[in-house]
């Protein structure tokens, strides 16, 4: 009876600590995207959890952050598979942006927060299954002559994740609404990419 | 006698300050632009300076990075003022553009280190001046008719902020050389601001 107690001692424990992680990751997720600044304190009551129960989790803040983003981008990165990527290369890919902006701007500061707390090299690791996605879909456009060429690709990459977080950023701050934005991103977007006879 | 000694210690020692916060700051730009996340620890080191010196001068590393992000832009500032941006604006941005770019890409990784140790907003605040001359020449632009005018002028100067920071830390991680990037960012910029009949 004694060894079955154990067991069930154990089996809650785990249980407790998978509750715990889970409410500290939506806690922060929250936290972050309305204020990159907040601190662990805050995070942890928040979650309705002790500071000692979070740094048990989450030994310090650029894992916690770490853990947020990787969490953020795989729930996006699974929507974004229903987007149609099929047909004129330029309007998916306008598809995709209005998306991607959308997706993104839900997480808000965590973009500010992403790029304060991660190490050099780590925000685009994390970014690989988007930017994949984004490589696929310019490789087809540039192949099939709708996309500029005089630009390598990981440049026409770089511009893409450079306007989505600037613009998400831009809305944080209030200079827009994310109504312009999500208009704007496309927009400019495909102005980067589309051929032009003169200019090219 | 005694009175003269103790006004010549005393600039001595202010002399000394002066000397010390200006080898620190020289030190910890070198540094960061080599790598981001270089430790106070070194930077007092590069600098020739004990660690108890360096934090009585900067007593955080936010603190520190401002103080060097301050310099560099104003430095960049008083450079891009030799720049003409008379004539028409799609040329004279091309050459700002150009010359921004290079006068960036000299502070490579302190880009990537300011972005991570300034709080929200100041990164853009510090950014005031060259803002402004970036604006002057877009509102010229946009009223001649030589620039779009479907995106508010703001969006544009977060625009070319994005892609100049975001081709400066490409450049940084080796994801294309800085002379591919300097002839990329006015082609960029150029086909994000350009009018044109059928998309207008």
């Amino acid at each position: 009876v004694k060894e079955v107690r154990t067991v069930d001692e154990s089996t809650h424990r785990r249980a407790d600590a998978r509750r715990n992680s889970a409410a500290i990751l939506a806690a922060a997720t929250e936290c972050l995207a309305r204020d990159p600044d907040m601190t662990l304190k805050d995070i942890a009551a928040a979650a309705g959890v002790g500071r000692v129960t979070l740094y048990g989790h989450y030994e310090s803040r650029a894992v916690l952050v770490e853990a947020v983003v990787d969490r953020a981008i795989e729930q996006t990165d699974l929507e974004l598979r229903e987007v149609d990527l099929s047909g004129d290369p330029l309007v998916a890919m306008g598809r995709l942006m209005a998306v991607s902006f959308d997706l993104t701007h839900r997480f808000g500061g965590l973009v500010l927060a992403a790029q304060r707390a991660l190490p050099p090299g780590r925000f685009q690791a994390l970014h690989e299954a988007p930017a994949a996605r984004v490589r696929q879909l310019l490789t087809r456009g540039r192949r099939g002559g709708s996309f500029r060429t005089d630009a390598p690709l990981a440049w026409q990459v770089m511009t893409i994740q450079a306007l989505m977080h600037g613009a998400v950023e831009a809305v944080y701050r209030g200079d827009l609404t994310a109504v312009q934005a999500r208009g704007l991103v496309p927009t400019t977007v495909l102005a980067t990419l589309e051929r032009r006879g003169p200019h090219e």
